[in-house]
Parts: structure tokens; C-alpha cells; sequence
């Protein structure tokens, strides 16, 4: 039994999904994971369809308009079409029995994967607590990197 | 001596570029090292020109078309120029003596470096193993994460 | 106390951030930190206006002329918008106190983080060292795995 840790600061469908699967995998094999969520990769973690109550600017308002919300929004990073991208890649994933992000994220929390929120790109991009899926945890860089510091595995998808 | 694994997610000329100059440079240094293709970067292992003789639906069928058949078919991730790119950056990099990538793939393997190219990923994009290189392994999420066990370093690309 | 290196291969201004966000939270740990310009991110450590009189092919002097010259130029991964990404990534990141690349760069320096830029790469991309920053080293992919042999953390950006 080790530690992993993962930086998901892509927000597109196919690296966060290679973040979960090798996640999943390491936790099905007994090791502690961490996932640290950062920048685009924040929009993994947005409840469908939530918008917050809490002070935003303008800005923030545009940034929360135009990030993705949910895993099940998230683009390819290649391939996209326009959108349509993901619609086919998640077709050919059903049919090779691979699981959508939203179950690979639902996976995780049951084995009991620690999935954590970057408060600093929270506080950029202006993304509240409650438009985030609950029981995560709430931290910075230095939080990463004490986790870090255990793992013998520690990548930047 | 000690071990490396890097995991080739990217199917960029210039990523998988980084990869193999990483692995080579390892593999010279005595290192053991460990390559693992999935999505995007299996590409660098498909063989020119091959067309699967297995069954594929029509999906994966579009996805094998649509996905480069090679090393020097891949686009480069910034300054592609419409596929353009490439060849200035092949010939930039020939002038400085950079080689190509298939020739850095083909330094690897007689480096003994091993490229191991993902089962699950191979099932989603409807790749079969007589499109790709031969004499490489075939593995899935658990074989990557015993290597990077032992690995010291270990990157995701 | 340990050592982290981080390769920047990326010229993106998100992703460059987020290297020297790291990079900074482990130096302010007592942590050793060696951070390795390729490629892209050899934008990065470019002087705003730096022209080299040093030699040029026709085809790098159209790359030097296409490559950001200094971190605040540097483009978004997402939502770069034409180009108006970055200003408005850094309105929200002042309004949030978070430092743009350049001052995050300097911090860097004041804590005695090691930047090398990549031979390899400058030689591809004809870049000189008059365009890049003062006090940096220089230095090939056998430096890069020397350092990363004694990290407990390597991240490739």
C-alpha cells in the first residue's frame, strides 16, 4: 500500500477520465489517492446546473457562464467537433464497457478516493463552495504538496 | 540505476517528441524504462498505412480514420498551421540534428525501452493490434500502476 | 526538506502559472526546486522585445518572431478568446491577489529556485541566449535526470 496524488488541471473529458481510471485503479489496489482539482479542472467537480448565491463580478459571472458544469459537459481536447466530440467518445466508451466520468467520479468517492478543491483557482474563477459536488475538501498548494511529499506517485493531467 | 515510466497520453508530434527524448536519455543512463500509449498517443504507435482487418463498428471505424497513422502524422499542439507545422518543425529540428520521432522510437527499442500500448483505450478507439508496431506489450491501468511502483520518476505526458 | 523538478513544456500562460504556483509553495517549504524550460515554455524566460543578433535560419527567425516574447504574453489554454484570455484571467487573478507569471517568476528567483532552459529546444527553435533572462543555466535532458533522480516529486507541465 502507497499513496498517489493527481493534479487534474485539464478540464477535458479524455484526461480527466485517464485521471479517474488510474485513480480508481491505484485505490482498487489499496493505495491512499489524492486528487487535487485546479483551474479548468474545478469543472469536474461542478453540481449540474448550479449557480451560486454568493458574491461574483462580472467577471466571475462571465468565467461561471462559460465553464462547463459537470463532468458530463466537459469537452475533448482533441477531436471536439464542436461539441460533438464527447456525445461520440462516450458512445464508444459505453460500447467498450468503459464508464462515464460521472460514474468514474461516483467510484472514486465510494473507494473513498480524497478529492480536494484548489481554493486559490476557486477564488479566480470565482466558483463557490455550494456549486461544488459536496463532501469534498477545501485547500491549497501547500496541502498538495504535504501530500505530495508521501506519494510515490504524483502526476499533473 | 532505476526506473522510469511515462505515460504517453498526448498525441502531439511535440509531446510524444519530449517522451521519447526523456525515455532515450534514461534508457542511456542505465535506466529501465516503461512507456505507456493511451487515447491520443496511441497514434504514435499505429503503423503507416494500416487498416485492421477486425471487426470495428462504424464509430470506431471514423475514429481509425481520423486518427493519425504514425509518428509523422501526428500534429504538433501549438502551430499546426493546418498541418503545416510539422514539416517546418522537422525541418528546424533536422537542421539542429534532432531526429525524428520515428527515428527516436526506433533508438528505444534498441534501448530495450518498453512500450506497452493500453488494452482499455485500444477497445474505446476500435484499435486492433495488427495496426500497430509489432513487438510491443499490451497491458491496462494495473500493469502502468505496478511499474510506476517502482518507478522513481514518473510522468504523465 | 526535499527536491521537487517540474518540467515546463507548455507555453500556456494557465499552465505556466500553475508550475510556478508549485514551484513557489514547495521553495517557501526549504524544498529544492529545479525547474526545466522545453519547447513552449521557453516563452516563458524570453525578454519582452529580446532580439538576438546571433545567427537564424530564415524558418527560426519566423518561429522567434511567432513565439510570445515573455511570460505576459503568453496565450490561454482555454478560453484564450483571440487573445483577450490572459487579460482577463489577470483581472480576475489581481482581484483575487493572485500574482501575474512575471512576478511569480521574480518570487522564484528571491527563493533561489534553479531555472535551465533547454539546449535541446533553443537549438530547434534557434533561440539565443540574449533573448532569454539573465542568471539562468543551460543545460541538456541528462541535467533534467540527474535532478529528478534526487526529487521525490517530477511533474512534466
Amino acid at each position: 500500500m502507497s499513496k498517489k496524488t493527481i493534479i487534474v488541471f485539464s478540464g477535458d473529458y479524455d484526461k480527466v477520465m485517464a485521471a479517474f481510471i488510474i485513480a480508481n485503479g491505484a485505490a482498487a489496489m489499496d493505495d491512499e489517492v489524492t486528487m487535487f482539482f485546479t483551474f479548468w479542472g474545478l469543472s469536474a467537480l461542478r453540481k449540474p446546473g448550479a449557480t451560486s448565491t454568493g458574491p461574483k463580478s462580472l467577471l466571475q459571472k462571465a468565467f461561471s457562464t462559460m465553464l462547463p458544469d459537470g463532468p458530463e459537459k466537459l469537452g475533448l481536447s482533441k477531436m471536439n467537433f464542436a461539441g460533438m466530440g464527447p456525445t461520440l467518445m462516450k458512445r464508444v466508451m459505453k460500447a467498450a464497457n468503459v464508464m462515464p466520468v460521472s460514474d468514474l467520479i461516483a467510484t472514486a468517492r465510494e473507494q473513498g478516493i480524497t478529492l480536494i478543491a484548489c481554493t486559490m483557482s476557486m477564488d479566480v474563477m470565482g466558483i463557490q463552495r455550494d456549486e461544488l459536488i459536496d463532501d469534498i475538501e477545501y485547500a491549497g498548494v501547500a496541502t498538495y504538496l504535504a501530500e505530495a511529499d508521501e506519494g510515490n506517485v504524483n502526476l499533473f493531467i
